[in-house]
């Protein structure tokens, strides 16, 4: 089974594709960020984050995605800009059939590092030790989109 | 000159098209509304969105779309969703080439009635004053949309 994580924004959307085998092996498949220049128009962005997200579903083939839920404590104004990315990422799936499940920040956290407010660095270590790399995946939003693969498939563990 | 209006939100999404000739008169074309059922998953709400955007473009005809900005005082889950339905109002333009205005509510309101806080009902009188209409149009979201048209009708008045 292929897992498609996203951590949802509009300058930087991360992604990551994981694949879990019958003995609940986790491996790698693909990492990146879609980034889109800062001074371009919204809709432009938009746009951008629509079809390379189309290219990423019919590249790797995922059978579901595990997106970062929305929830703010701090900033609004970024708060729009990922919920209004996090729509068209939503979207993209649903065109592609493909089920969704959504993580809050905490909960992935939670599930892989035990504690809901692990550091990045600390994130970063076990999403590389989960997938058994020699280096933590950069920038930081396509090392999240793989935290939020491997919570779904720790999440469905022992069930496939 | 064509203008589509829209009030962006997941559950109920209002759109309006003005018409405006050369000699500044305003003529409403077409309002409504795209509602969604509230129990079914937010993916398929926004698909439905997307599809029913596509196809007022396509009916209509517009030249260009004014839409509310995203402006958060009070409710953040509420804003959370809008934004995301917005997100997909401002993809749908962009695919088919739309320039896309923007204005927040405080100046739609004040716009119309020269008060950034006018209520409701003031506000419905004056969008069915400005389209010469018997009864102002409802629900509340077409009529908002049609308030967003206007406000770019009165913006860009005497330079067609």
């Amino acid at each position: 089974m292929k897992i498609l994580g996203i951590d949802p924004g509009t300058g930087i959307c991360g992604f990551g594709v994981i694949e879990i085998s019958k003995n609940n092996k986790v491996k790698m498949l693909d990492n990146g960020v879609i980034t889109t220049p800062a001074h371009t128009p919204l809709p432009d962005r938009l746009l951008d984050i629509y079809q390379s997200m189309h290219e990423i579903v019919e590249q790797d083939k995922p059978d579901l995605i595990s997106i970062e839920k929305l929830f703010f404590t701090k900033n609004i104004t970024t708060g729009i800009s990922v919920a209004e990315a996090r729509g068209i990422c939503l979207l993209v799936a649903r065109q592609n059939n493909l089920p969704i499940f959504e993580y809050t920040p905490n909960e992935i956290k939670k599930a892989l590092t035990g504690y809901g407010n692990a550091d990045k660095k600390q994130m970063q270590e076990m999403v590389r030790l989960h997938l058994g790399l020699e280096t933590a995946p950069k920038p930081d939003d396509a090392a999240d989109a793989l935290a939020a693969a491997i919570t779904h498939s720790l999440n469905i563990r022992g069930t496939m």
